[in-house]
């Protein structure tokens, strides 16, 4: 008999995705580079040349049952080395290759990572803004999702919220940094504090609190910066991760978990996520990716377009009188709109042929994202009907 | 705090994957070339030219941003389309595009069959002997697995059996054919008769019976003949399929569920299965190799050897006297054991170097599976190590 709970969800559609659907069809009538598409936040660069020369290096060279035969079950041995050693190197962690569970991509990550460390019923709590797919995620794993109000001020936390939000149902609490959408990366001060209310609170409700941190933008970090690696400061710790935007991957579905050594249990949680899998029909992720990926771990896209076009953006919408926080990284940039009802800002933007994506769905009101993910020439030629927008509909020239 | 349910599931080793440890650690003693090796279902034939052919193609001029980007939540439509097209022309189907759900691999199918056509509590019925991942399969959809006892006499159905197994609770009936681990190719007339007796029990209960269809031996059948296509009998079938064994892509984790369009509901079961995924941290197959696959839609491996391997084992079991059904598909073969405990059998085996895997947890005792994905050279050595074994152990020669 049909799932009717699944059934049910068919009523609800994407903003994102129904705008990109609207770009896409708009593009057909007018052309698509006439469409300003600030919606879908896909990588617009492409994967670097040495993971497509390792890649046919491995077609032309490799052995065809050893690039494609199965994985073993908690992931292929030198990529998982070569994960721990880049991290260690990086960020001065000591994880092996046993603390690495290879995923398809960060929504693999973080199904493996939410019910490791929790049980169905229980609360986890994460920040506004947030990625909205973080309610189905959730769900999916019997969660209870409980969201703190968000720090408009900076994209930061909201301290106080966030200790009236933890109680002891609470056992995991999931970060985004760099941010989807406001584009903030985490300070350290504020990882350090975060680390000491969760310590604190481990304490007084005498069980484990996992911080779960999805980090697909960790490496798109403006102003020659770094975001600070949120598991050196927090033990119980699970960094999600996807080479979705760092390589320009997002198809091929790879990423991992990384269990801090000083996690609670840290020593089985990788099994036990193997164990997960077999529940859910995941399997790691292709075993031809996770060669390829291993054998260009230091690399990146050429990233540098996102910061680029978000210079232009932020300009821009400051000249014209958006309340704005610079962001520190990813590709989003989130602006207050001109109005209460972001929706309906949205909506006559995009009169303008403007894509932008109304904040509700990410938890606050009255804001927009704009995914700058695009070619600069793009964003310059936007610029203009932003302008035109605004000076029309509100009167800010 | 760490999910109890995950953890107690490290205590439950496979028994597979413990011979298959257990043989390459030996391999290192002696060189695994003197191990006779029958554990694993692991496809040794390479991908086909062409397959590797086409990546190398679409590495060397395909757009990076296009071969690696996001699929489309319900896959690539020329993916979809090809899949269509290649099962209407073998099996008279008449799937569309949106018929097909590409998943990865044939886990990643079941686990969307499962929670597309049952509620949470539901039982689902299976035959012996049966792929024991199965087990975890199910439970983590939340259903009773039942399991009807086996069919010695040729591995097709105990219909008798069957028809006490089905009650008011079932609400979905899952087959494997080719099987695993019997290589019994279920024959039209089985195939008849199953859909008559769903027919039947659906009117009698007043609700949808889905059969749920593992195919991932579909192409690796024996003596010219064909799997007649399990959908093309009854209505309300959901096929699933992995091209893990007929590209010998096992670690591409590529495949898909096709929705019979005769089925009930049929125009929103893939959609469903697209709000499934978001709960399981599941996404669609690697972009490029969907689109590799697309390509190839029409070609397989060089099964060949796995016939030559079959007709050697078998007249060479049936020479020492074992009780065997010739196998009509798959690298596996399922005799009866010499003697009624399975795994004693089995670890008898061990010393004499050949690998074999005890029935039990394929849910019949007293049998052992051989699994001839191997070379024939190799094949041909183990014949006279069996031969020893069984004059010495059992005083058969």
């Amino acid at each position: 008999m049909i799932n009717e709970e699944y059934k049910a969800m068919l009523g609800g559609k994407s903003v994102i995705r129904e705008l990109s659907e609207y770009a896409t069809a708009r593009g057909k009538q007018i052309g698509y580079e006439n469409v300003f598409d600030f919606s879908l936040g896909n990588p617009s660069v492409p994967a670097p040349q040495a993971f497509t020369a390792t890649m046919e290096d491995l077609y032309a060279h490799g052995d065809p049952i050893a690039i494609h035969g199965y994985s073993p079950s908690l992931g292929i041995p030198e990529f998982k080395e070569a994960v721990a050693a880049n991290l260690n190197r990086r960020f001065g962690m000591d994880y092996t290759a046993d603390h690495i569970f290879p995923t398809t991509g960060a929504a693999g990550a973080l199904a493996h990572a939410f019910r490791a460390v929790t049980e169905p019923g229980d609360e986890i709590v994460t920040f506004a803004p947030y990625f909205p797919e973080y309610g189905p995620y959730t769900a999916g794993a019997g969660l209870k999702l409980t969201v703190v109000p968000a720090d408009t001020t900076a994209w930061q936390i909201d301290f106080d919220a966030f200790e009236r939000a933890l109680n002891p149902k609470v056992t995991a609490v999931l970060i985004n940094t760099p941010n989807n959408p406001s584009g903030a990366v985490y300070s350290e001060a504020t990882l350090r504090r975060l680390a000491e209310v969760l310590e604190a609170k481990q304490r007084e409700f005498g069980h484990d609190i996992f911080l779960i941190s999805d980090e697909p933008y960790r490496e798109i970090v403006f102003d020659g910066g770094t975001q600070p690696y949120p598991s050196a400061y927090y033990g119980n710790t699970l960094s999600c991760y996807s080479w979705s935007k760092s390589l320009s991957l997002p198809g091929e579905r790879i990423g991992y978990v990384a269990v801090n050594p000083r996690a609670h249990d840290a020593g089985i949680l990788v099994p036990m996520m193997g164990q997960i899998s077999r529940g859910t029909g995941h399997n790691c992720p292709p075993s031809s990716i996770q060669l390829g990926v291993a054998r260009v771990i230091d690399q990146t896209s050429d990233l540098s377009v996102y910061e680029t076009n978000m210079n232009l953006l932020y300009d821009a919408l400051v000249r014209l009188g958006f309340e704005v926080v610079r962001p520190g990284g990813t590709f989003y940039i989130f602006p207050k709109a001109l109005e209460a009802d972001a929706t309906a800002f949205c909506l006559k933007a995009k009169e303008y042929d403007l894509i932008l994506v109304p904040s509700e769905s990410f938890g606050v009101p009255g804001y927009f994202r704009m995914a700058y993910c695009i070619d600069t020439e793009k964003v310059e030629r936007a610029i203009p009907a932003l302008e035109r927008f605004v000076a029309e509909e509100y009167g800010r020239r």
